[in-house]
Parts: C-alpha cells; sequence; structure tokens
C-alpha cells in the first residue's frame, strides 16, 4: 500500500537500509532518497537496491520529502536538523530511530520550528543485530519486533498515524509511550545488559590467560557477549544520551551483585539459593510469557 | 568400544543421564546402575532406557562398579563418599562431574584411601543446558564440548586413561589442567557470567514495572539471562564451592564495570569509546576463533 511519495532515509545503516528495503518491498513508497557521510557506502546501498539515489548534502536530500527519516548516531542528531531545517517542505513528517528518546526531543524543541515539531513523531524499533552498515541490513529485520513511538504533546494526530502504519507496514508492532518512560524502560532492558556485556569481555580480555580464557569460554559466555560486538560509537552515543536512566540502572544492578557478592562471602546458602530461585522464577515467565513472540533479531 | 563392564552413575540428572546414555548407544559399557534420592527419576530413568537397573542406597550402587561417576550436586559429594567408600570394589575408577574441581579434591583427600586417591580422575565436561534432570539428558550434550581432566600427582596413568577414552568415546575433547588453574578460568568464563545472569534478571524482576520491562525486554536480555534458568541448588553449591576464585573475578569485574559508569558519569567520551571499542575487538576475535567449535550445549 502507497504511504509515501518521496521518503528521505539520513544513515543509510542497518536500521535506515532495512526501512528502506521493507518499505519498498512492501510498495509502500515511490522514492527513496539517501544521505550518509560515506559516499562509497551509499554507492553501494543504490546498487543493493535499498534506495533509488543519494545526496552528500542533507538538506538536498530531504528537499520535497514527504517522510524524512534520522537514522544516524544519536549524537549527530543535532547536527543533522541544523542542517536540514530550512529546506523541510511544509508539511514533511519527521521521524527518528534513536534507542534514547528524551535526548532527541530536547534537540528537536532546541532546532525544529513549531509547525515541524507538529510533525516530529519520535521513534525506537527494538531490533538490530551486532552487525551494522548497509550490508547487513535486510527487509525482514522488524518482522515481529517492537516499535516505540513517543509522541510529544504538540504532535499531529495524522503525522502519528503514518508513522505508525510505516511500521506496521514493516511488519513491526507499534507502542505508543512516554517519552522519559521509554527512555527508563530501555535503559533497564537493553543499555544494561550492553554494559554487563562490555564490562565482561573487557574484563576477560584485560587478564594474562586471556586466550585460554576465550578457549575455554562455553555457550553461556557466549550468547552472553554477543551484544559486545555491537557498534561501539553507536553504544557511546546511547550512553550519554541517556545518562541519567542509565546511571539508575547500574546503581539498581550494583545492589543486587553485591547481595550475591556478599553471600558468597559469607558463605549465605540461603540467601544464595532465595536469590538464584527468585531470578529462576523471573527468567522462567519471562520466557513462558515472551520466549516466542520477541524476534530472534531484537537485540537492542 | 567396550570400554567399561559395570558403570555406577550416582546422581541421575542431565549430565549423569546424557553420559550413560551415549555411553550406551557406543556399545562403551555393559551395565549401567544408577543411584538418586528421587525413586521416581530413577524409575523414569529405566523407563528411558538411560540406566538398566538402580539402587536407592549408593553403596549397593556401586558394589562391583569399574567406573563410578559422582554427578551428584557439589555439595553432597563428601556425604555421598563417607557412604560408598567402604564397598567400592579394589581398582574401581572413581570420577565426578562437578563445576569446581580444589573442594571436590579436598573431599576425595579427606575421605578415600591412598588406594581409591589413585584411582580418581576430577573431571568437569564444560557442557549443560539451563535444563535439568533425567528427562533433559541426551546422548548427543557431550559432541565437541571440552572435558577438563584434573588428575592428582598421585593418580595412576591408566585411570586417567581410561576416564579420557570414556569421555573421547562420548564425543567430548578432553583436555588436562591443573585443580587450581581449572576454578580460576571456569571462574571467569562460566561462574561470573551467571552471577551477572541472576543479578540482572534479580533486578529487573525487583523493579515496580516488572511486567512491562520483560514485555520489552528485547533479544540482548534474553540470550543474557537464559543462564539466570540454571538450577539454583546446583549454582548454590557451584559458587560456595569455588568461592575464592569468583570472588577474585568479580571484584575484576566490578573494577570494568565501574570504569564504564565513571566514564558515562564524566561524559568521557573517549574513554567509552576505547572500552568499546577494546571489548568489540576482543568478542568478535573470540567468535572467529572459537565461534563455529563451541557446542550448542556448552552453557556452563
Amino acid at each position: 500500500m502507497m504511504l509515501i511519495n518521496k521518503l528521505a532515509i539520513l544513515g543509510v545503516g542497518l536500521i535506515g537500509g532495512s526501512l528502506a528495503r521493507v518499505l519498498k518491498r512492501e510498495a509502500a513508497c515511490a522514492t527513496v532518497i539517501g544521505f550518509g557521510r560515506n559516499e562509497a557506502n551509499l554507492k553501494k546501498a543504490v546498487e543493493l537496491g535499498v534506495i533509488d539515489n543519494y545526496a552528500m548534502d542533507a538538506a538536498e536530500a530531504v528537499a520535497g520529502a514527504d517522510v524524512i527519516v534520522l537514522a544516524t548516531p544519536l549524537m549527530s542528531t543535532e547536527g543533522l536538523l541544523l542542517s536540514i531545517r530550512d529546506c523541510i517542505k511544509t508539511g514533511a513528517i519527521i521521524t527518528d530511530v534513536g534507542s534514547a528518546k528524551g535526548s532527541v526531543v530536547d534537540v528537536a524543541r532546541r532546532t525544529l520550528t513549531d509547525e515541524q515539531l507538529h510533525n516530529f513523531v519520535p521513534g525506537h524499533p527494538v531490533a538490530g543485530t551486532e552487525q551494522s552498515g548497509v550490508e547487513a541490513s535486510f527487509a525482514g529485520l522488524f518482522e515481529k519486533c517492537l516499535v516505540i513511538l513517543t509522541p510529544l504533546p504538540q504532535s499531529n494526530g495524522k503525522s502519528l498515524d503514518l508513522i505508525d502504519k510505516m511500521w506496521q507496514c514493516a511488519g513491526a508492532r507499534v507502542v505508543i509511550m512516554d517519552v522519559s518512560h521509554h527512555d527508563d524502560v530501555l535503559a533497564a532492558t537493553s543499555h544494561l545488559p550492553h554494559m554487563l556485556a562490555y564490562a565482561l569481555v573487557d574484563c576477560l580480555a584485560a587478564m594474562q590467560e586471556r586466550d585460554e580464557l576465550f578457549r575455554f569460554a562455553a555457550g553461556g559466555f557466549r550468547d552472553f557477549s554477543r551484544i559486545a560486538s555491537s557498534n561501539p560509537e553507536m553504544w557511546h552515543d546511547i550512553c550519554l544520551s541517556n545518562r541519567d536512566s542509565l546511571l539508575k540502572v547500574l546503581e539498581c544492578f550494583d545492589t543486587h551483585l553485591l547481595q550475591i557478592k556478599q553471600a558468597i562471602e559469607q558463605g549465605d546458602s540461603q540467601g544464595l539459593v532465595e536469590i538464584f530461585t527468585r531470578a529462576k522464577k523471573a527468567r522462567d515467565e519471562y520466557t513462558e510469557t515472551y520466549g516466542t513472540v520477541t524476534n530472534i533479531n531484537a537485540i537492542e
């Protein structure tokens, strides 16, 4: 179903590329224009049929676009909005795919006009793999994934509706959430696990016997550490963009790990069994309820 | 190839049951007798063809056995050895499957005779799933898994050789390691990740919005937290049996997580990117080198 005449994807990587692919496959848009810093990457995207053409200038890419998707690293959002704001067509809908929403909304409030802000629909597809770049993109990435939209009080209902339809067309299930609530929930369920995976791998890699350790690391470690292969720049941006919520859950995690540590130190058998049993129960309930729903690609 | 005339499996759970299954499949033993606390479980094991018969008394189970495999939780090892030591046939080989080796060796030194100690070969199949019990056992569990044997200075070469052959027959790759080195390596690669998974799930489960958090938890969380479904009693035993090594690596992990936390607090972009890049590089190297070798069942 045709939803969008001209679509501008700013940042043709895993997420931007996969969205372009699925919307083209579903014939939901007439033309897709890409923008990015790396021309070789954009040429590749055209070759792969992910986008129809590209511009090396963001303002040029958004000219005449009906929907503009910001899919560059979070920290580049401000510069990007400043460079395009004067070239956005009246009534064009702007959305983004950032993993933290509070910082993006702050930037949008600072840089966009009131009219543009009415048509701004902040979004976050909870999808990804530890791969990045347009070559890793595929049309099925969002199949059955959650997409969280965090509209502003002034967001236009029609704009929200179109972005909702766009993600449904990509196979996703759309959920509406408050901006700060989104950031708290994602800090706990995604950003915290990434920090633990990075810290675990960094800790093992720093040990003298690192080669041997990795040799004996079993599947638990492999699963656990997979997300430490994620893009460092992207995660740097997420950490600093969602600083407060992330520090809060890191504090909470510390408390729980300290309880385990103290129980081990003190030989507190009952305490240990209680903690492990409680965690197992929660994890088993999670698997029963959501185990088969969650998309295998939804790692972020 | 027939290796063992009479095999006694003490503890017919996931590991003991899977070992019995594969040795029977390979016709490596003539008779398998099981022992356990739960008679219904042992009856089930006979029904499933995992063992040929069972005894509710450990001493009875080991009578006449050529190889005795201790596959009960670590903390039960002392009581078990005390109850069987007077009934072990002269020359019978004793081995175990515990995830921590120092504590098992201490117990063996305290309870076994010198002659029995000569024939004791401590072992650890680095295999398992988050399931437990004989119903979860299967003959392919050890296929391509590592089994670490930690013979004592006085261990008899012939006994070591037989246990080595037994695990090879189960499809495993056998590695010889020093007892305390084993405990350090496993603390870092297996016991630490389990503690992190338990603490993460416990932390999220304690939050007010737990149901919502679990709803939005993506694949990263799912993979990361899978091992929190492991058996609480077993992990209680492992923690307390490998206390010193585990506390040491928990300390090391804390230092690395604190570095990340401080970098986020201080907005230290360079520090964050450095840590994430270093971890990604180490994890990518691990995947390249061992990614295809590790058995999917090797979660412990």
